[in-house]
């Protein structure tokens, strides 16, 4: 099974409709939340059933879905902030403690557009590691330690990813990395409209890139929590839509099969990418500096 | 018919492959010059016969292209330079004469990454008018009057391309405008491995955007020369291939016209853009301060 | 006299210290206000006397000065956005009618770090023109008409300023321009740390690039608000602090004189500019919008 | 002694005209060759006494200077990469053999402009360690692996360079690294005007930002070379020039240390920085790329 998407939430369903199972899958427990206008879906998958089910690791997904917010004022930004940034602060404070060292990983490509969200949250948090070690008399004795990288990717440095961050992880030793990065959903709607927050680590290169090995505590020895927003649809997504928007009739995973076996290796995004790609980050960073 | 694509010499060889044409088709001139390893090709829209089957206007129409060149070396990229240079300043000559003031605008989106190609062309253009106004003695007298802009796009201005440019003609009164944009080609072994020149204007936002009034003679009352490097494919483009590798049977007019119905208003664009429009971007800058 | 600085409020306390006078200048008014941990004054300059003390024009200059605020949370954030956006809201409101139309103009240079201040604000700025032109069942219809510009600098661009802008001004109408720039201070703690808004017009390029023709009713026919962020000292303010710090004796005058005939043309800026910059051009674009 | 520039060559001279010495400083070699109009020093310190001399460690320091180079055209450009190319070849294979992994290091400050050239050269190196690891067929069995990387800066990260890089290095074990970053000058023309290559290693944030501890064989176990072009002046360059300008007196050194215990921590850059850290960046990163 493709399931051509990030988002554990939409994985549920895509697995569920296609065994019509109508209450829940067997390993996974589901909790929706209405606050307002946006819904908080809690996905947590329990054992290795759930894991068979979404192809997902033992662990929590927590989804924001901002679909309905029609307009974003400052008033709802803070609120998403606001929201985003509690469901955070909790599995946070699941892994480590409240004086615990972190370090944030800004993944992706900051010069191709949809891939730069990770690069763009890194620019707006608030590093205090430096300040702690050298200055310490300028910040409060109980400000948490946090250091950031934007790590690049590996056509453009050729060094996998988590090459990287394990040399610098094993050199500064935090307790906890956060990772943020774009990821790829199936759901044309839901592009730069959810927040994906888990526990279990981040593929780098989700999204845009080529599938990396994994950052996880497997493979740095440390927790990962990983916060993603859809930035981009598989290049499969839009030719099944196009298909059904054409009722042509067709096998599903044999047109995805051939598409990869001819490598349509295309980013697939929406034309407003750049305008909306900015403000998601900036939420994604204050919702960050509030948490920590 | 839609070409979904803005390559001249691509609209001919789909129009005379749909109409079984075997030499040439009425109205159009073609001529093909193969250069080591790149070619040439010299398209002539020459009535309004030429204008129906292809869908453009009457003019010239030319394409370097440098699919076949595998390994660009500083020594090649030389060559391209060089190719394009010429090219461009041919046309440049049948319309102004030698000392006539030009005005280079980058026409696309600085923060999306396929259609930033106009404005990372106009930061690498030679300048002189305002050496040429406010400090005369510092420049040879005979260097050509070179101005730039970088209008922006509609969705981040509010004001259509061409009012804004229009604004600018009135003011300055150059006696050429040089507009540089993204293309959206049919061949995804095209994208940035072809450049098209052209003397009949351009319609801004063709490649990424949304299409806007066109600047040409019409619109701002002096020669445009448009030049244009494929950047991305048309939505319905990767749909149709994929319906081809896949063997789906499908009618090709009714897919299109669904898709534009239903609103796959997406950027299609190889995954390795951001590296490849850096070196195109600098290719078409310093071709036009050679020719200039 | 040299005054090194783009804020009134600067020029009117140089004038008095110079002038040794206690009460006010005679031609100025000024009022100050304390909210919390920022100052807002209202610097008004009367007639010719004012004009002829502070070298600028009749008219109205208010600085919000938030150097006071030592750690800005989000909640100080908030409050500054709102102070800012009442101030301006004021201002505009005493031009024109609530539905008029606005164009914003993003000064300076999108690529030197202290002069990007103009073309980050742009981009965060909510534009509508098009909106209500080609989909006015989208947008409410009392929302007001909002288009943006950054034209630029005279050095990559080739052509003053106020040639792009009125040739735009002239093209689509507005009733009003808001120009946003970055200005030179003669206090480094001001850096970033304050906002001055001004009735008068703005002389590009008055705090990095080279002086140019003003943006103003005289230039462009319709009143012009300039916003403003001090970025940048002169050069001669360095040289003049370092002298008194090292009490060395001079003549103020002819240091600057000297340096002048000398082209000491140089930016000096704070080490850490780039990230304050992007703080205060988030704020101004959020208050622009909320006044909007 | 405050020599206030990064630049061996000027160190050389600053040290003669102090101690008016004719001849060569002891401990110190020098060669000379003029190549068109631009010309190659070669600075060899080859003992303690050059060490303490120059305050800088044993070693080679070579220094392009293109200051005579009126208008640098595209064959000059040609020729400066090749020369630059051939310098640092020389010094490469020096230390390691043909097929050895090199890691290039781009330091600095990508949003801050003077101290973007190291993030602007390892945005145009030809990266080829992925390629050799996973597609070795598609790649010349003989073409070195080379890798990049950009690190960032104290301030954005809270990380010491030297603990970024040596983390990267203990996991990838390349055999040399090229460190790339700006520089001060204490002289105007050479801005921007001047290569500088050393096999010494480098200190990161000489130029602009902070001192840190250096990049070097002693810090990361391998040999670094530094390649570094001036963007920046101190401080106190500027205040000393500018009362020599105004036939001043002062004492240079009590002038230098009242500034630095004053805090005039500024960065100090000519005002079209924008546009010539482009072109350096470009020659930087071609130039590396022929000598690997």
């Amino acid at each position: 099974m493709f399931f051509r998407t990030d988002m554990a939430v939409e994985r549920r369903d895509i697995y569920k409709t296609a065994n019509k199972i109508e209450d829940e899958i067997s390993g996974i427990e589901c909790e929706e939340i209405k606050k307002g206008d946006f819904t908080i879906t809690r996905v947590k998958i329990l054992n290795k059933d759930g894991e068979k089910a979404l192809q997902r690791k033992i662990g929590n997904y927590i989804t924001i879905d901002i679909r309905k917010v029609s307009n974003i004022t400052i008033e709802k930004e803070e609120k998403i902030i606001k929201t985003f940034s509690e469901e955070l602060a909790k599995i946070i404070n699941n892994h480590i403690k409240k004086e615990d060292e972190i370090l944030i990983v800004g993944l992706g490509n900051m010069n191709a557009t949809p891939d730069s969200l990770g690069a763009k949250v890194v620019q707006n948090i608030e590093i205090t590691r430096h300040i702690k070690i050298y200055l310490p008399n300028a910040i409060d004795k109980n400000t948490r330690s946090v250091s950031a990288i934007t790590p690049g990717v590996l056509g453009t440095t050729g060094i996998e990813t988590v090459e990287i961050v394990k040399g610098i992880v094993d050199n500064i030793k935090p307790k906890l990395v956060i990772a943020v990065d774009s990821l790829c959903s199936k759901n044309i709607e839901r592009i730069n409209k959810s927040i994906q927050i888990s526990d279990t680590g981040i593929i780098p290169g989700g999204g845009v890139g080529n599938k990396q090995e994994e950052l996880s505590t497997e493979t740095l020895g440390i927790p990962v929590i990983g916060v993603g927003i859809p930035t981009v649809l598989d290049a499969a997504t839009i030719v099944l839509e196009a298909l059904d928007v054409c009722e042509v009739k067709y096998n599903e995973d044999d047109v995805i099969t051939k598409m990869r076996l001819n490598n349509f290796n295309f980013i697939v995004t929406p034309k407003e990418i750049d305008e909306r790609i900015e403000n998601m980050s900036m939420i994604i960073s204050e919702g960050i500096n509030l948490a920590l």
